[in-house]
């Protein structure tokens, strides 16, 4: 008996479905400015909150009871887990999933058993994606719950601990070339400090940048195609992240002569903890030419910690999607539910429900983002705003060819005010609600 | 009639003085780590909280009643506001004072009216500086008041108003030369946006670092030797601000190739609302190289905008200025009090109340700082953390000696677990309230 | 000439209209629940935001230019403003609008100056509301802009300062009475303390109090029979505001006996800055019995002010309308749109831009309440939740029938524990976003 | 071997000893207003941070590595852990102690097995206060850790989940008489709710009221002669907790008319969460007459979540307790360190580290209190500043002898403007700090 038994595989049957366990918007093979919208969208599952999280929280225990939680060694759980989690990507109908390492695999007690245990595991993963069809969008290594990574992993400091991380990200990486992952990701939950009275700031900088370093280049030596990415975050569990939101992760890579090198990967709910909306990041991020892929979520507006809730808002992701498509899109990213159901939410259907909801609010974004492109007077309005600037006056300023005593002489010369316009923004939101309707 | 006629220049008279109208603390000539207190703190009074503004807040109007905001033409008011000014100032015995441009000068109806009147005013102020011994820390260029910067000035849709912010800065930055002040702000109250919709958000950075190339530029070809400050504000009065924290301008002025040219000029209640600690600003622009100068003042932790009140935590201020001191100090920088009286404050003492507090306040966070360093304990605690990076293994790790594979294999060939030690916060806090005792 | 000259009557044209002045869902006449839209949602424009707001922020001035704002006296002026605002409110559409005394006539010189000025102004809104069947939604008195109330009007230290505010309230109901004015609104914003060291934090409180119920006694006094309600907000612009939030009033009320008396006027951005959603602050008020009237807006989520912009969000507008619904409609109150064009949009068509938004944001959102009404499956998974408690037995605990010692020995007798059920969120949230599609 | 057997009792040694753990401010027979230190401050320690948590945050597992972690049977593993907690407390020279009945006893397998099992380490407890001479400011029942209460104990949607809810409460009260602890406190985490779309919000706020009707009730039954104390706090876990802060509370007990029979334990972290500062919730507490007993801590201003640090700011903390003094003290209730050491504070001397600490922080603040006091210059500010309501004719208006007509017509008749006159905020501030020197 399988722990999804008693659900089908979730089909699109259009905006007038009843059936709360179909897609009514996600329709894979539609077309949206010429490419199918499951290319666009590229959705992945996630192994952790779906098949690791108990429901615990910091102020109480398991809500969940899984089969895979209980009843057998910790390499039996594992397959039974692995068991459970393809079925129900499969049964989703979602083309992507992603994984750290200790999620598929126990940790063992010495760190040739931790990798035994993975390498096994990983074998079983590359059958299920034989199986199913199932790709990886990206794989990555938890380096932030063992005891041994309190303090950092990277930025640890015991530079024996800094091995440890090396050991794991080795393995994951490894293990992401393997089964063909699309992309690599580093998340720093740990990679941060408690308080500035115990921490080398600009030497744990340095760690960062040096393990970084030694990352690209070991991609590079096993010939790894897909990118390296970063996922920013301000804070939690740590006081202060060191990846704190794109810019930062910018300067970083910077700093360590690798932003030709690595992306980031923007999650949503990490966007508005940083003091930005979502929007703000990727545009951010396009800006910069850093833009690799997303952890599509949301928060809650009036919480301060990463509730990663499932996206549920049209009009909000339908702005965040048109920045992705004005970007150019993600290439090999793609959009991962990087969101859990309620702890409440205890049954196996709610799995499900979320991930419809999610789909389906994505979908439908897609298609307002595409009226936007299509229809053109977003974009004109900003043209015309900026009209100036596209003067070759306007571009011998930003191409450096004025100084600024010349255009301070040149307003002399005229010595006339100059009278601002309308910004429109209430015109520009009404037109987006447009497209929404 | 003077303003402050009934104020005695504030003098040092020691802890037990019972006398609101001197300084129980500051002791400028007091040799702390082998160097006047005076010449560590380099203390500033703002021309903008003190004597431009009126009270107004957005719920209400001007509060402040004082003679030079009404009854004779605007220059005849800007020399009175100078008077009152350099009076304060003297009487307070700060030795060095910070302006915009339009705080000291009034607008004129044409850009010549404009510079003429600045001009001007820049004369009556090299004169009380003269008469006085006050010098310059700071100037700046006003580019956020004025209805034509609505929508920014460097970063401004038109071009025509960028040309406008080009005249302002050459001329204050002129002006800060002839005065000899030994650095030049810039803060972009406006350098940011309201809506995305409105937005070319890439092209904007490309105007700012075109701007800020322009400026470091004609410094140099006027022989200004002092420092280019940016100051960063995450937000407010913009929806968001370019130059959000420190760690934001590290990576602008890199992508601009500008980080050895321009430096940050913090604010303790701006570094609050980015999401960070005060000293967590210090120590970022520490590691980074571009810690320049310090706004002080402190916001509220539970309101969400620019409080701009007075210093008044010891022990906060404290470890704000241990960051500095590790850091190697603020070389031609200083402590602004970027800080106004309340607006139910509205009696001309109570401006020295303000800033008396102030600096008892940072004179005492001084000697606590200088009792760290001295002692030499909190230095020692993570001198030990960090053993393992100071021995030669650590150090060829972080000198790229050693790769990705090497250090994973020499886990697995120890194949032993490496155990955490306690991080000691608790310790280490209890050992800094020893020294605010 | 008019301002809004070149405007014509903003009309319903339905979805598909391309013309940006026109309603495309605000249909005024729709049957909706069996009441017309109008009646529903009973539109206010506010004379404040409009009309005298200058675009005036903490760090800028005005940017809007508008033909009442000089070049004439006072009165002179006033009139023109009411010239224009009607005009406005006509040729919007909207059925009720809103203002403070302040708003409309100037402060005189003298508390009769300022009187007399109100009075004849308040003669001229009359005439215009005859000619135009404007009507008012509510009035309310401006106390927290003049310098005399920066301490508070009646949480003033002084007594006399209290007086003037009596005075100000009693001439601002008697205009509201006679304009046939529906409610009469109190929003304390320097009700508060900027610190309590200079504070009797009880005393203000039963000042507070003591105020209300004068209110409370002279509109039963005069026969005015609309709602007195009390604006909850949190801060700003004072630290703290003692009408914090709804359940903050609710606990002001019962305190001082007026629970039966005095409603609430929610604002959303309030209550967004006060720590809950707009439909959490609705929902307590409801079930409190002390729902009266909203004030429609939204904040932005990354920002720590009032914001005030236009609600722009259909599912989140239309969760509260829904709670709205659900508490049995607003009574005497409306939906006042207590927002503002941003300081950007400085055209007069601006101001239709964005209570056109607003009103077919609102118009959009009751269609979806309606469609959650009228589907029933909301109510019925909340029905099937607490089922237990509609039984005989569950409701003899909550009627007091039941002791704890008694559950408690039951719990014991059973000895079983109770096995949790699925909240169900998601699903819920994916057939909310049903309804919106 | 003893847990902390390397550990001597913790001694006052005065403010030069360089001794880690000694106290250099808690000398508690000092008499401080003509009362022992000890019996200002009724210090507690608590069992939950100190004894239960194992480190474990959302993103990690345990760090912590305590004998009674693992290694017995359930109940073995209790004792094991009570002979700690009371080995620390005893070491640590603290008066008081408080725990939930979790805390201290293993849930069983069935409600009875639970019972006896929390009867079993009651009477372990009380030999074991017997033997130290240690007491218990309160008891509590935890509700909120179980899956069965994960939609909240008395506000949950089952009333068989109300009766487990009760029958614990029972309990626990019970247990705290028999132990003679002073007060009773209930913290609602998961009274609340995650979504307002399953939640019949009005509903629930009635089942908490009429639980906590059924609690005073039973109080009385028994004879428990302590204070029922409510612990307010916003959010989290749930989104909205019912008890968001003490205004919230009061209105409450208004509600369900408990006033007089329950009254608030503040959390200093609880209160920043909910945008209010410490002081404020005390001060509020005290003039509504529930001022109970304090939780102390710190919390992170940067950070949205419950970091429970220990108090580490002495300035911050003497202005709550000199709230506290000004209220007329706590009373039965006391200063209980909800406060849990660092999750990398992995050592047993870390506990002694932070509760020392927090201890000598307190005293020191207590010794800044009483010299505010004693002092007397900040009341007489106050007193003079509201002077003008201690008139026998601003009485008058307070008791409700006055109209609001009578009010106007005497500002009428009188026909000039009041003049505000200044707040003196920096000035009190200063002399604050002159206190905390
Ligand atoms: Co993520
Ligand atoms: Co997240
Ligand atoms: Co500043
Ligand atoms: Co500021
Ligand atoms: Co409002
Ligand atoms: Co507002
Ligand atoms: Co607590
Ligand atoms: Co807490």
């Amino acid at each position: 008996m399988s722990y999804f038994e008693y659900i089908q595989p979730i089909r699109f049957e259009g905006a007038d479905s009843q059936n709360e366990l179909a897609f009514k918007h996600y329709d894979k093979d539609r077309i949206v400015l010429g490419k199918r919208m499951e290319d666009h969208l590229r959705f992945a599952a996630c192994y952790w909150h779906n098949f690791v999280w108990t429901g615990l929280d910091p102020f109480g225990g398991a809500t969940f009871e899984r089969p895979w939680f209980q009843g057998g060694s910790p390499m039996e759980l594992a397959k039974l887990k692995a068991d459970a989690a393809f079925e129900f990507f499969s049964k989703l109908g979602i083309p992507y999933y992603c994984f750290h390492d200790r999620d598929v695999a126990p940790e063992g007690t010495t760190p040739r058993e931790s990798q035994d245990n993975f390498k096994r595991i990983v074998d079983v993963l590359g059958e299920k994606q034989q199986a199913t069809g199932l790709k990886l969008l990206w794989g990555t290594a938890n380096l932030f719950s063992h005891r041994r990574f309190m303090s950092g992993a990277a930025s640890n400091p015991d530079p024996e601990i800094f091995k440890m991380a090396a050991l794991q990200v080795r393995d994951a990486l490894d293990a992401t070339l393997k089964l063909g992952g699309e992309n690599y990701v580093l998340w720093g939950g740990r990679e941060g400090y408690e308080s500035l009275l115990n921490t080398r700031l600009g030497q744990e900088l340095d760690q960062l940048g040096r393990f970084l370093t030694m990352v690209v280049d070991y991609k590079h030596k096993i010939g790894f195609q897909g990118a390296i990415l970063i996922e920013p975050k301000p804070r939690e569990p740590s006081k202060h992240q060191y990846d704190f939101d794109t810019a930062t992760v910018y300067g970083f890579l910077k700093r360590y002569g690798l932003e030709n090198e690595v992306k980031v990967n923007i999650e949503a709910n990490h966007a508005t903890l940083s003091g930005h909306s979502f929007e703000h990041e990727i545009a951010t991020a396009g800006a910069l030419g850093i833009l690799g892929s997303l952890d599509m979520n949301r928060g809650d507006p009036q919480l301060g910690w990463d509730t990663d809730q499932f996206p549920n808002n049209v009009p909000e992701t339908a702005i965040a999607l048109y920045e992705v498509l004005k970007a150019g899109g993600l290439g090999s990213g793609g959009l991962n539910f990087d969101a859990k159901v309620r702890r409440q939410s205890i049954d196996a259907a709610d799995l499900f429900h979320g991930h419809i909801g999610g789909m389906d609010v994505c979908a439908q974004a897609l298609l307002v983002a595409e009226k936007m492109i299509v229809d053109g007077r977003l974009k004109q309005a900003q043209d015309a705003r900026y009209a100036g600037w596209d003067t070759p006056a306007g571009q011998d300023i930003l191409n450096g060819k004025r100084s600024l005593a010349e255009l301070a002489d040149e307003v002399l010369a005229k010595n006339v005010d100059i009278a601002p316009v309308s910004g429109r923004q209430e015109v520009l939101e009404n037109l987006v609600n447009r497209f929404c309707a």
